[in-house]
């Protein structure tokens, strides 16, 4: 493997080698009716740690509490729950949210402010204390050296399956290993429901260089699947990286290894993007949306996100109807200034509207391209140079099934 | 009936007594494969019209043409197609939709300009112009003092039932009538589909006063169920008034007797627009959003407008399920500055949460009230005076039904 190549791939081929120095812990203290629903993620010496959190002006306690901890200059544990979100839920909330970090510091024998928290779940309800102390406790002591995957399963909600990526990079001549996992689902729109993903590294680098590459591997990955602008209250995504690979640390936010790594923690975050956008609730289909010669970055962000999270759009690819009309329609609303006569649209390979207007073409064909379980939709502007991808899925009757009674 | 009264109407009661002076009639010309599917409504006088438009930048055919026809002094008739859209056919289909009013204005004796026009259906595809000729010529002949009932049976797309209202108003010692039509239907979010609503009055006022009580009306009613600022490429709205009632003319937008118009306009309006979020595809359930105590009105609009398009809302209404969460949750996405921690949600006349915090209410009795066909969200923010009141419906498996495969 050159030093330029980032090896990407999912838990099968690499789950023998997770990366150095962390522990993981899942239990089930019945917070959720089936399965794990509390995990933890332990680096065995001092790591940092960045993340970026929801802009929700409605912010759960634990996303609070994390924000607050994430001050500190280390980092040793990511504690995190389904089963309840911990939002709206007041002082008492971050009481409770404080009441967890600092058990699980005294038993992991570091300090409150090196945890942070998240959480998954229902709003508006308290957490049962009781059941979390005695969680807490049982991960604490089940500690090892599990792949980050079970963590993956503990944190699914209304998944279909775990999301789990792993990758690695030479770096000044060590190998560097990122994994990293996520549970979306409800994610078909963009304020659809909880994002949690967290990134173990073995990299070695300052706290500074850490936070400008998440920042970098965000724009490219889950802030294209429109879920950082529009979001849950508890929405989370975060990185801590131990240095156990011992490669030179990367210091400052420039220069080649820097570029190396950020390029592998933005794969990792951009399959993981993908996998939650694949497995939105009731899908059938990944939606890939290229938007290209646009006149400014903005005005093809938003046509992208305009066309990504329409329903008439979203709803005639389930059908495998090609109504690219309603694709013209999104774009034209999005804010965006543009020509609409100079618009090419392709669904696939098929051109289906050029310089505004539909062109004849085979439905049988369209109907084909629109029948596979990944679908890419291209708006060429024809003027200008901005272009960018954002992702989605399809929205289908079983979305409506799963939302419409979520609670019980 | 008192002079400040407005008395409101479906048309069992006041069918037999349209606004004086309109002739309408509707023709089956091909063009959907059901039903009547052309309309003209035909002023024997000259009048005035008033109209608004999408504001998408997409801009179909005929309202581009009726843009520039409203610029004439005088009005006389509209003309209005289901079945296509004449959107995204370039200049070939500006010209079909000029040729349709030019075969009007020779049938009706009067100016191209003079006609506004519109149309609904598949974008993207041009005008069967045969049919259309043919459909003219045929409206033309059969006009007659009918309802404007008929009009809106002929410009329904998805719609399940006619949308049809009819209100009167003591004007200057003379009896005002006002009846308006409407079509929508797929307007479960803001993107949906083509609104369009024709409303005529036997008023008699100028051009500028009309223009100002349409602009007044829309405000409260149409543009509250979040259908203006994010539109179709065909939305249109138009009014159209002959001054046959003879009260003495209204010529500017003030004054007692304006107001009154204008209170009767809007009550047409709101209830068409009422009608229209109630008719949503695959709605069973009026949502009633009303946002109450917010810093600034612009605060309680993006909290209306965010609550009223959010799937996670809809879709929990439709599972009569007491999600307040997801509806405060939505409210702190919207771009509102406010204190969450101050908020009340009622819904119905149950408390849900309070101070930003869930109260414990009976399941029991929050899932009868969300069962039935009219529900009332209050959103109280206990922190300010301003308030709005925005109106959608429930997101039910069958918008998803209705939409996958529109085209066929």
């Amino acid at each position: 493997m050159g030093d330029d190549e980032i090896s990407l791939a999912t838990q099968e081929e690499f789950s023998n080698s997770p990366p150095r120095g962390f522990l993981v812990a899942t239990v089930r203290c019945g917070l959720k009716k089936n399965g794990d629903d509390l995990a933890v993620i332990y680096s065995e010496r001092p790591a940092v740690a960045a993340a970026v959190f929801t802009r929700n002006l409605v912010q759960a306690a634990p996303v609070q509490l994390s924000r607050e901890h994430l001050r500190s200059r280390t980092h040793r544990a990511i504690l995190v729950n389904s089963g309840g979100a911990n939002a709206c839920t007041g002082e008492e909330g971050l009481e409770d949210a404080r009441r967890c970090t600092r058990r699980l510091a005294r038993l992991l024998g570091c300090l409150e402010r090196e945890i942070l928290v998240a959480s998954t779940g229902v709003i508006g309800v308290r957490l049962n204390m009781k059941k979390l102390d005695l969680g807490i406790e049982q991960a604490a002591r089940r500690l090892d050296r599990s792949s980050l995957e079970r963590v993956a399963e503990a944190i699914m909600t209304t998944d279909t399956r775990p999301k789990h990526v792993v990758s690695r990079v030479t770096i000044g001549g060590k190998t560097v290993k990122i994994a990293g996992v996520a549970k979306g689902s409800g994610m078909i729109h963009p304020d659809m429901a909880t994002l949690l993903s967290f990134v173990t590294t073995d990299a070695a680098l300052s706290k500074p260089a850490l936070r400008s590459a998440l920042r970098q591997a965000v724009a490219r990955s889950f802030n294209r699947v429109s879920v950082d602008g529009d979001t849950s209250t508890n929405d989370t995504l975060a990185v801590i990286a131990n240095g156990a690979a011992e490669n030179p640390e990367i210091t400052r936010a420039e220069g080649d290894e820097f570029a190396r790594f950020t390029k592998a923690l933005t794969s990792v975050a951009e399959r993981l993007a993908i996998e939650v956008a694949k497995d939105g609730e009731g899908a059938r289909k990944l939606i890939t949306i290229v938007v290209r010669r646009a006149p400014t970055p903005r005005d093809a962000e938003r046509i992208a996100k305009t066309i990504a999270t329409s329903p008439l759009v979203k709803t005639a690819i389930a059908g495998a109807d090609a109504n690219w009309g309603r694709i013209l329609a999104a774009a034209g609303r999005s804010g965006a200034r543009f020509d609409p006569g100079r618009v090419e649209i392709r669904i696939g390979d098929l051109a289906v509207a050029r310089q505004g207007r539909g062109l004849k073409f085979s439905e049988e064909r369209a109907s084909d391209i629109l029948s596979r379980d990944s679908v890419k939709i291209l708006v060429d502007l024809h003027q200008g140079t901005a272009e960018t991808t954002e992702w989605t899925c399809d929205l289908t009757e079983d979305y409506i099934r799963i939302n419409a009674d979520y609670r019980s």
